[in-house]
């Protein structure tokens, strides 16, 4: 990379690093406030573990010199005094996107996981599940000649709609149907006052953070800084923002009142889609492929509603589900030539179709069977009594919620 | 435009999105928590709605071949799979300030209008309002033979003291005279009881996103990475504080105690006022700016009191009344060589006076035109219970406030 | 400076500015509700303040021609339309840095510092204490014939464990002995729910946001976009995390849960840490220097409690403990080829320990004569009455709670 590609990556490394505080405002925003501090801290664990651990083993595994496509068997715990500018601007964005991946789970599984069981989780997606798979796909990106299984197939994710976020969404549902559904999510029949955020524009606040981030996202994965930029970024603004149109027109058809939530995942839902393509569409095809991924949250959230998996966020409509509709729509709608497989419309579909597929029985095979076997040890939920006392309180001993000061004061001087 | 020029536009738009974050925090922050999502929810609604109606026709409007001056008439829906790099980035950069002029009137209009009638509003500024006000000044930025009508006149506003912000303050204005004040806001003599704002610091922090932004807003105004943007960035953070620090003083000497939000307002005010001619100052003469646009944005607050108009942010102050100071101040301060249009001091004045009442006319007139007219066959305004249950609940059905956790929990362990 | 290296450290100077919005965040978050709203103003006031005092007398105090290596006599009230662009954004990032330095005290002295009390502590350190403890080591920076007494004698500090971290660290110190512990904070019995922080998940954020900026902290800290960046990016970013990782460990092997507010603290003590001699370490050495950085903050939390001094959010711990640790280790462990101060190791940590005790003694000692003396006539602390009824009640007249709107709202219906 020359001078000003390493800025570029430089630069994207850090709007990635936004996203992190996309992800703690968005979960904590949606989650109800007796939780919120619980959500907040996963927030953070989860980026400094993952990162020392992606530096000791993870990047290692996914850039490594290759066994046979598989996994990668060097470069780990990295001396980047050792290396070159470019090799360790490659390891930062790299880190990013790990954190991003592992970040996703956190809000599914929300209000109910035990502390210590997602810190396990953590390091088992950014040690291996994320690393392993990225390999498949990207071991290629620094070092021509080592290539992964998927990529010598033709599967193509330009920025991880599959590789990144589907990964994530697959974790978590493996995770969801472990721990199971929050106490009376699908019994109480005042469902929408229990269920009450704890701030919706904290929650909007981390949309606004993870479109800022996405640019930085997809712009990046360039590795360079050259024309190609140009397009992404105008396709991910275009997408992004017709994703939220789509699911808030969607939401208003249905309910006849604009869902807040379901505005921002639509949103997020448009980015995830174009992420796999956005440099090979055209400006309209990428307001296309993101209204339809606005669509497909929607969808996936009645979908989960209707086989009662409780994602406290909506992560699996946003990430699985349109990270499954923008790896396909790569192989729908892209510009073969651009893409250059090699392989005709048929088989790129075929190519997609085959990733979608491996990437989801790897996601969730080894999640579930991981956490299934750890959950037999060290039961991965709170108490029902530490569910219903709040997170904060029975994780990190802090009270939500104080007594307004106007009415102590009231009292210390009157008395 | 070179490859540097590019990095430095891209940045600078991703600096400007970040001010849709700051824009969010101030106005949820500063209006009261009943309404707190649904302000929120039009901030997202409205960068997303604007970005795609400015990509459909308002950069057409705003930049395409020009009708004798006054309107652009092609690049609509434009492909930039087809365009070059630095055309696409000259795009995404034009999209952002259209979403920051739109989302200016967001708070003016708070706790009482309606979603609907803000949407129409959004698609209103961003489709025709913004656009052909940024023609007649700015046609000629990318492309140098067409040129706007009040750029031929010598018309000078840098950044957008008027172009975007008094647009933004005029339609502010004319929306606010046809909806009216907030229930109790001139009635209610526990005013300051009644209306507490949801999070001030909140709203600080959107100060800081603000502040930061504008540094992408100004210094990539240049369109290219030059010497000029050394001066460009000094002058902004110069005048930003100096607003801040004028602005409290006085309040400081009215009162007796530093009112946050004028503080706040101010720090913007001095943004707002420096922005037309930021390139065209001396160091000190952009402190001056500043401290002048803070005391502008003082008195425009009173003003507003006086009149019994209720702008919920006091977006008005800043916007509309800094910006016209700011735009004047080109006049009588800027260095006219630099400045370029080839008049003397006198002329340069009547040139900004011009303006400054040319897009008066333009950005409050068609405003009000057609929310007069809407508002005959559907009301802008909530209904008054709605208004006093919240536009939370009303509109997104959310509540904003649940029962503490701790207390809930007590209840339930006891029974 | 090149073009692109302008680039860099302009980048830079805004990563630095996230900073504010990172401390504002986290020292809202960890404070009362009843004090938020004032800790808010207080770091924007802290930055606009100490930017026009920095501009007008502190700039060249710090940079100006040296008298005798001690302090700078030029460069004051500089008009940056009369400087070259390098200059200009060796200014703007050095006001950043100055406005950090000042506003690590903000949070310390939360909840019973009077509002014009902190303003006058605003300008004692933007206008004396830190320019001249910066000329000592840093007057070299633009100008290679001018030098600080402490650099002559081979002290490094490459971008501020000691210069900017320690010193607020040190002024908060003193200021803190003199306005003394908040009421009740070491003789209630019912700690722990008397002092409920406004809003962990805020602190959070402003976590993630001081880490983001630390990026542009010491990677601009360079002055130039050159091959040592991509190291320090990756030092910052592994030292940042194991400090946060051996703080969590730490009091979880002392609590047997997590302290959200210590893993936060430990996560900024790992970044003050590896600030010093970022450039100087190796991979692993910078995962050492952060992981031991998180333990002395949890070893300075506890010896502030031992002495009953109370420190509001923790910054004595991060900035001044882990800056002297970070200040030793450049001596411990620094490549003393890079370092280039020609010293031996033994010299070197001599140097080092020098420059501790020097600033120690400069910046804790200037501080307490100051603050002491005004404390004299204009009491430095808000009465008790007010510290009970809050900061934001008493300084800025704004209620921090509202009733609930629902319950408003049902009491106006039925009446």
């Amino acid at each position: 990379m020359g001078s000003i590609d390493i800025l570029w990556v430089t630069l994207c490394a850090g709007l990635v690093f936004l996203m992190q505080a996309g992800f703690l405002c968005l979960e904590t925003g949606f989650t109800r406030s007796k939780n919120s501090v619980n959500v907040a801290v996963k927030n953070l664990t989860d980026f400094c573990v993952s990162s020392i651990i992606f530096w000791a083993i993870g990047f290692g595994f996914m850039f490594g010199v290759s066994y046979e496509g598989w996994i990668g068997t060097s470069s780990f715990f990295i001396d980047h005094s050792k290396t070159d500018w470019s090799y360790a601007t490659f390891f930062i964005f790299q880190l990013m996107f790990c954190g991003a991946a592992v970040t996703i789970i956190s809000g599914s599984v929300a209000e109910r996981m035990k502390f210590s069981s997602y810190i396990i989780l953590t390091v088992l997606i950014s040690g291996l599940v994320y690393p392993v798979a990225g390999h498949w796909s990207w071991a290629t990106l620094f070092d021509g000649d080592t290539n992964g299984f998927l990529a010598d197939r033709g599967f193509y994710d330009f920025a991880g709609s599959t590789v990144v976020h589907s990964i994530g969404g697959w974790a978590a549902l493996a995770a969801l149907l472990i721990i199971g559904p929050r106490l009376g999510r699908f019994t109480d029949s005042h469902l929408h006052s229990s269920f009450i955020p704890s701030s919706m524009p904290i929650a909007g606040l981390g949309t606004i953070f993870l479109f800022i981030g996405w640019l930085g996202f997809n712009g990046g994965s360039t590795l360079a800084w050259n024309d190609q930029v140009g397009l992404i970024l105008v396709n991910t603004l275009l997408s992004g923002t017709a994703g939220a149109v789509s699911a808030g027109v969607l939401g208003f058809g249905v309910s006849n009142r604009l869902d807040a939530g379901q505005f921002m995942n639509g949103c997020l839902g448009g980015l995830v889609a174009v992420t796999a393509g956005v440099n090979l569409y055209s400006s309209p095809l990428a307001v296309l492929v993101g209204f339809i991924g606005g669509m497909v949250v929607f969808s996936f959230e009645e979908l989960l509603e209707f086989f009662q998996i409780d994602d406290a966020v909506g992560a699996i409509p946003v990430h699985l589900g349109a990270g499954i509709w923008g790896t396909l729509a790569v192989g729908l709608y892209g510009d073969l030539e651009l893409l250059g497989s090699g392989l005709d419309r048929i088989s790129q579909i075929g190519a997609q179709l085959l990733g979608i597929g491996t990437y989801g029985l790897w996601g969730f095979g080894v999640t579930y069977l991981v956490l299934n076997t750890i959950n037999k040890v060290h039961t991965l939920r709170v108490t029902a009594v530490h569910e219903r006392m709040g997170l904060n309180l029975s994780e990190h001993g802090i009270k939500s919620i104080e007594t307004p000061p106007e009415l102590t004061d009231v009292k210390e001087r009157t008395i």
